[in-house]
């Protein structure tokens, strides 16, 4: 049953958090009155034969984001349930607005670029980051960073490399600068090191990045645990993702809610 | 009196800083020989219609290089008189290799880009970083920054703002990571914030940002204090300065060696 105006034949599918179901299930109760919902899948199952669509509307937190990105190639709408989360616009009880910027297809675009991680002949992509580790009973590993720019050597727990998504993710927590999505560049931000080298390297977007663990560490990407590794190579990859916002969105204001960083504090508190 | 072969025709300056006059003069004495010395200042001097030159020889450290690039727009061949520099690439005891480097011509060329920083109505340029920084008896300022991507505020005793070329200068030292330095960004720095908004926030380069300080707060660009200012617009220049290397010269060994990052540690310790 489609109403008459802009953007009715609009396809989406729906993909969400397997504890937000019933609010899933709101959502597309609210969609398909107006547009075509094509697929409804919870985000943990393997996404098979989907039908296409202009969007898909992601109901859960960044995980689940992340996880419907690994598997679909299209357009998100994260629609907040449960924490805040740095890929979603839309809260749960703001469908009404979702719905007319569905309508109008008014959105701003976000493209984020993803990095390519490669190992023993295999390619993964990271949004936010490819995370060598080592166990916890494990000693500390040394990580020998190789690039045009030259050679980096790390005695650490482990390092995290990030893309300017991750950024405000992992490497943050492990003393790591914000950078602006934008920025073209990725960052090393060791974990733990030995004798002080605890800042974050940045390094262009344009360099192929080699590194060698002096015995096998556990490669995670994008908080899924892939492997033990001895070696990976990460460089920039040609795929990105766009994430649809509403459009007064901008980084700084999400980045200033999240985790208040360059919040206006009042005068005199 | 010229030798015969490669890159004798080459004319060369010196600058050196005041207390290193004895190291210049044994430098101008050995280049003097081959090479078209076309003149010999001291640093802090004005340097009023200097004859042109192939490159400027500085015999000092970073501080003189600094004072020199902002008097000439010549290629500069850093020479190490006293400390360790980032910007100094030969010692005054290795001046055969020098001159042998000098007869071949036999350099890497390492280009920096500079900041510009507009201040009512007056441009300045910055090799390292732009330092808005509070008198000490004065109260914390409240800086507001303005740019395409959105605000941020900061309740700090000041701001650095540094190209990748000043990530390993005020900026490492306040906290800030480690940027290679053909990373098409700059970073902006608290210094003292409150709300522990201690983190380095790296914006593209292609970006124009404004900062507004609550009460005026002292300029000081690479070091020069300038003025007093309640607003400045800071933005990717387009001049560059290049630095003249040995070929083997790679960035990460400068900082492996100068602040010990990124350093190989044996096994075992």
């Amino acid at each position: 049953m489609h109403r008459n105006g802009e953007g009715t034949n609009r396809s989406l599918g729906i993909s969400y958090r397997r504890d937000y179901e019933r609010e899933a299930l709101i959502v597309y109760e609210v969609l398909k009155v107006e547009f075509d919902v094509v697929f409804f899948v919870e985000s943990s199952q393997p996404f098979d034969n989907l039908p296409p669509a202009d969007a898909v509307i992601v109901v859960g937190g960044d995980g689940t984001v992340l996880r419907t990105l690994k598997k679909v190639q299209l357009p998100v709408i994260g629609v907040k349930a449960g924490r805040l989360g740095f890929f979603s616009s839309y809260h749960v009880n703001e469908l009404e607005k979702l719905v007319l910027d569905l309508h109008a297809w008014r959105f701003k675009e976000d493209k984020r670029w993803l990095l390519k991680v490669e190992h023993d002949g295999l390619a993964l992509y990271a949004l936010n980051d490819a995370v060598l580790q080592k166990d916890v009973d494990q000693k500390i590993v040394d990580f020998h960073v190789r690039m045009q720019d030259g050679t980096f050597d790390y005695h650490a727990d482990g390092l995290v490399i990030s893309t300017p998504t991750g950024s405000s993710a992992y490497a943050l927590a492990l003393g790591g600068p914000i950078m602006l999505p934008n920025v073209e560049a990725f960052e090393i931000t060791p974990m733990a090191p030995q004798f002080l080298a605890t800042r974050s390297l940045v390094i262009p977007s344009s360099e192929n990045v080699i590194v060698d663990a002096s015995a096998p560490v556990n490669l995670v990407v994008d908080g899924d645990l892939i492997a033990k590794v001895s070696s990976i190579s990460v460089s920039k990859s040609d795929r990105k993702i766009v994430l649809l916002r509403p459009i007064e969105y901008d980084f700084s204001s999400s980045i200033k809610e999240k985790i208040g960083y360059g919040r206006r504090v009042l005068n005199g508190y």
